[in-house]
């Protein structure tokens, strides 16, 4: 039977893929990308795109909407573990391909599940989450010695959870800041963190950016593919 | 001036390097890597000797004895940062190696300032964590969606934390579970998740291992090198 492998490709930059990707990306028969929509182009391909023989391997772009719940959510897993599946008869390797780190808020690790019962079998590879890559441009620890980091994706409309989130961590990793920009600006001018910030945008690609000023930050534009970094002390 | 690189070289096996690592590891005149003692083996720089051309590259061992505090940490920092800013002199270029990523428990970024202070230019290249490869081990998310990770140490005698932590955070991975094997058996009991965690054992290395059933936990011995991830739902 074929076996499937999910790995995490990093934050952007080529060169933050791992040995171990780079290796199964030369190897594989099929390389699955997820995309948002149909003829969508794939970030996550983007990057590996260098390290594949597109004379050898098939490229396969696999539709995960956005915004789909419950039942219809784990009708699109098994519909796309179905094709997956179908792609991988006769022994085919394949690999499929998700942004940071698989664990890291990706839905990859949702559909292998499905494609197990199939027969095949799966492993996960870890790759580099982006938030990693936005300490790094920053220069920033994120957690040492006894601390606590905590990770959690900004919502919208939920200002008061912002605050006290702030309020109790002393390591905050918010993910897409770009959900409410004024329920941010809000918690961070009320918890007394306007100098305690970083606001990496497009943290791990060429484009990489940092705002540590809050008036900068008030004048911004905040693009999906940035994290926010707030230390306490 | 000399350039120093702080780079992650990820949780323990060498194909989870990244590509940037290796370049920087084939490129460096020195490679800088931390030993708790003089004499020590640096398991950092196991992951990273096949990488390293021991003919070219000056390997360079910096003591960081673990339970230092305040000034005496401060002043160690600063002795380190000399002995690497000597190395560089005359524009050579370094690798500090340090296990995972630099921004997640590494003391690696506390020396880099010191470094700057001597007119060294400074980088930090992003690794895979090892939380990262303990969750691929299992094929668990570790947070999707909505939902919010809390990372944090296992302190020694702090088991009323441990139960509040565990009762409010629905994701959490614990580092150096081995600090305190009772506090962590009573707190999983208490909070009823003996069958909502699994503690990886020398997650991304050829040794690694898994425990999820309550009853090994209680008989197993916990090794340093181990992760402990809790899922409430």
């Amino acid at each position: 039977m074929g076996k499937l492998y999910g790995i995490g490709v990093g934050p952007g930059d080529p060169e933050l893929l791992t040995r171990k990707a780079c290796r199964l990306l030369r190897e594989a028969d099929v390389i699955f990308c997820p995309v948002k929509e149909a003829g969508e182009r794939s970030f996550a391909y983007e990057i590996v795109k260098e390290q594949v023989d597109e004379g050898k391997a098939e490229i396969v772009f696999l539709v995960y909407p956005m915004h789909y719940h419950g039942e219809r959510l784990r009708e699109l897993w098994e519909e796309n573990a179905k094709q997956i599946a179908a792609r991988l008869d006769g022994g085919r390797t394949g690999v499929f391909v998700t942004l940071g780190d698989p664990a890291i808020y990706s839905t990859l690790m949702y559909t292998f599940p499905y494609v197990e019962e199939r027969g095949i079998e799966t492993e996960i590879v870890p790759g580099v989450p982006s938030f990693c890559a936005a300490a790094a441009s920053v220069k920033w620890p994120l957690a040492a010695w006894n601390e606590e980091l905590l990770i959690a994706p900004l919502r919208r409309q939920d200002s008061a959870r912002l605050k006290k989130l702030f309020a109790e961590h002393e390591n905050v990793v918010l993910m897409k800041p770009s959900s409410d920009r004024q329920a941010l600006l809000e918690a961070l001018e009320e918890q007394g963190l306007t100098d305690r910030f970083a606001l990496v945008l497009y943290a791990g690609t060429g484009e990489e950016r940092c705002i540590t000023d809050f008036e900068e930050l008030k004048m911004a534009e905040i693009p999906y593919f940035s994290t926010l970094i707030v230390k306490r002390k």
